[in-house]
């Protein structure tokens, strides 16, 4: 159906002039990380929750479709206008409306920066630990929506676990509120929840009460370096076991570190086959404490050097060399297939075993790196699209990972979402109950199926 | 409508003759904490899923009310039969499945009793954090129904916090799994952190997949004394802020203290008019470190004395006054409104006086102790229900009590849930458009209304 002009002149309207429908603009929002694009009809940029209000029920009335996004850096399709329709960017709606330093709380909206709202509230000695990789330019509200996690969810959780309370807005364009400014509430079924990590499918969050805890007064950064990849996946698996709960494991295999050696801060020796990044946290004497157990513990596993980083220099030369991994990889193929699956801890060096020998039937270059103190490992399947014959192997591997992830206890996706491109592997992990309830759950939302359709559900 | 015969047979057969109907064993299934009884048709005990599942098919197809039930403990009347019906008690499925030490999971059927399941986990060096005053007979599939918290949710955070995945059967009778058995996990909607605080609307859990944590090495129990109840108040609301995060910061006011004062185990000087009861826990060295910051801290908040129990008999013993304090209430009149509500830590203060101020306009005994350190206090109403005069008071001061709670920011239920005693408050606290999607909800989850028919929503 193509798009109405009169349409296109009530979003404008609407939002005093922040719509655009010129291709070369559209063609900005019409990508994310996945490398997929598709383009929508029309873009608008809601300066309140009025404005979407009045968007949704505009978009309600013409059964178009509507979708919110952020900086368009999720890794699953989740802002892809796959059906055409509006794009709803949120970076208007920038604003850290409130930091309770009493109360351990902030409200925000859903377009300012994870990183900028990182740095606010530790400026307050506040701590938010969901931290994605992409913290420079991803936003909060794409963080709800898909549930982000990041490094630091070993000891601290994720996204959700620090959602008190919602404002959003529902496809008939009513505003509604959920959860609660206070640690605790259970008055009536928990909608924040549900809401968090739906992909922007049920409701556009325009406001979000976030919990915050007290900046730990110390951290320690270690690299620690291993002759093999098992010796530091069986690292991981024993690490909480046997020593201390880290805030952060990752895991960096050899193809990971040769994409960012000169970034990492320190001489590697050559035949380092994997590193892990591991970070504690507390009093300045319980952080030393524990850096100095966990590195006993690594030595103790065969671990050829702990390296301590010396300042927070150090550390985040480190960090950053981490961050840049995802989008370094390119540097071995032009596409990738990136799956965040998650395994039980135990089943880590086991699933590391099978990747080595997904890697040896394709022939294919995959690199696994991530944040393995919880069982999340992003494998990273290079390949060239347009070579017909790599295309297919890379979409075997990625059937033969999920089909392993799930024989040993874990999910198909610890962070990024399904979006489209795992939509059709969700039913080999969700059964036909439970996907028609998930059904039952969004028509309860949006019964004309106007909030970001296609995805999740084939 | 009268309880058919052959409805009765059914039950029998499906349950293996684990069914009755006679009154003086129905009876003992009629009642729960709130001290209000309603008579059910039938109690069912089903052994396992599959029998649940037979059971609310049969209810279904006859559209008869099922009433999950674990101990009968809840304070809000979720597991009272309202409209009659079959009653289904979890004992029997009581066993613990699984204690996983290297991934940190337990598997559980809801019948077990919290204070078992705690110290299964102990025995094996692991840690389980909810914890509510009933834990001795509680059961964690009421725990799971309510999302319960307790003392250490300061720190740990409520069992939605823990919940990984369920086992669930819907009323239709098709048994769904959700969540995950890893850290992390976002296939889907969160349908886990649904069905947990549902109240039993929604499902009937069969089979749960908690998170564990490593027992902490060492647990530091004080007991912090206060001349006045405002200077308690305000310590709780600052010491996150300046001191240590604390596993839990209970308070206990004057009329709390009399109640148990023979329980303590220590003596107490007569004109204390508040306790803190303050738990600090981590490495040994940790634990003594934050102990003595609490200390110094609480003495310059103005605390008379700040005991530190010796050893675990004597923190046993506070912590066997402090969970004897709910039914201990009983001295001071027949009959209590007992209420869970929360507010913002710096609200603390200000909410005490207010309780004050409505003890000092009804002249009712109320008796405020509870989980400060989240904001959660509760809020006990002591009345005689036969006495016309103090049963207006006692539901006046009620409904002052709730919207003080909701004008200083609060909600009006931390972890006791909704049921049928806050069923009419609860649109104080939520809208119609919320209401309207929840109720959507429990029709996608229950359409013909037969799962804890009568709660939640008026």
């Amino acid at each position: 159906m193509p798009f109405k002009d009169y349409l296109y002149k009530y979003l404008y309207q609407i939002t005093n002039g922040n719509a655009t429908k010129e291709p070369e603009e559209l063609c900005c929002y019409a990508y994310d990380a996945t490398g997929r694009t598709f383009m929508p009809d029309a873009v608008v940029f809601p300066g309140s929750t009025s404005e979407v209000s009045e968007i949704l029920k505009l978009a309600s009335l013409e059964k178009i479709p509507v979708i919110p996004r952020g900086s368009g850096s999720g890794m699953t399709g989740g802002s892809l206008a796959v059906h055409g329709g509006i794009v709803m960017v949120m970076s208007r709606m920038n604003r850290i409306l409130e930091i309770d330093c009493d109360n351990f709380i902030a409200r925000v909206e859903p377009g300012v920066v994870t990183g900028d709202f990182h740095r606010a509230v530790e400026q307050k000695g506040l701590f938010y630990p969901p931290d994605p990789a992409s913290s420079a330019f991803c936003t909060l509200g794409g963080n709800l929506g898909e549930c982000a996690g990041g490094p630091k969810a070993v000891k601290y959780g994720v996204t959700r676990d620090y959602v008190l309370g919602l404002e959003a807005v529902i496809p008939s364009g009513a505003i509604i509120k959920t959860g609660v400014r206070t640690a605790k509430g259970v008055a009536g079924y928990d909608l924040t929840r549900l809401i968090v990590g739906s992909e922007g499918t049920l409701a556009v969050v325009t406001q979000a009460t976030l919990k915050l805890l007290p900046l730990p007064e110390s951290v320690k950064t270690m690299a620690v370096l291993f002759p093999t990849i098992h010796q530091a996946a069986k690292t991981v698996s024993e690490i909480i076991k046997e020593s201390v709960v880290p805030r952060c494991v990752e895991f960096l295999d050899k193809s990971s570190i040769d994409c960012v050696r000169e970034q990492i801060g320190f001489n590697l020796p050559g035949d380092i086959q994997a590193i892990l990044i591991i970070e504690v946290d507390g009093s300045l004497q319980t952080a030393q404490q524990d850096a100095a157990k966990v590195e006993k513990f690594c030595i103790d596993k065969g671990a050829t050097d702990v390296i301590i980083a010396s300042d927070s220099k150090q550390s985040a030369e480190l960090w950053s060399a981490r961050k840049a991994l995802s989008t370094s990889l390119f540097k071995l193929a032009p596409d990738k297939i990136n799956e965040d699956i998650v395994v039980p801890l135990n089943q880590i060096p086991e699933m590391v075993h099978r990747i080595e020998n997904i890697k040896k039937r394709t022939g294919l270059t995959i690199v696994s790196f991530g944040h393995a103190g919880d069982g999340n490992i992003h494998c990273n399947i290079m390949y060239h699209k347009k070579n017909p014959r790599e295309r297919m192997l890379a979409e075997s591997a990625m059937d033969e990972l999920f089909d392993h992830t799930l024989e040993l206890g874990g999910t198909i996706t610890g962070e990024h979402g399904v979006g489209i491109t795992k939509m059709k592997y969700l039913p080999k992990e969700i059964g036909e109950s439970e996907m028609e309830i998930m059904r039952g759950i969004k028509k309860v939302f949006d019964p004309d199926n106007i909030l970001n359709p296609g995805k999740i559900f084939i």
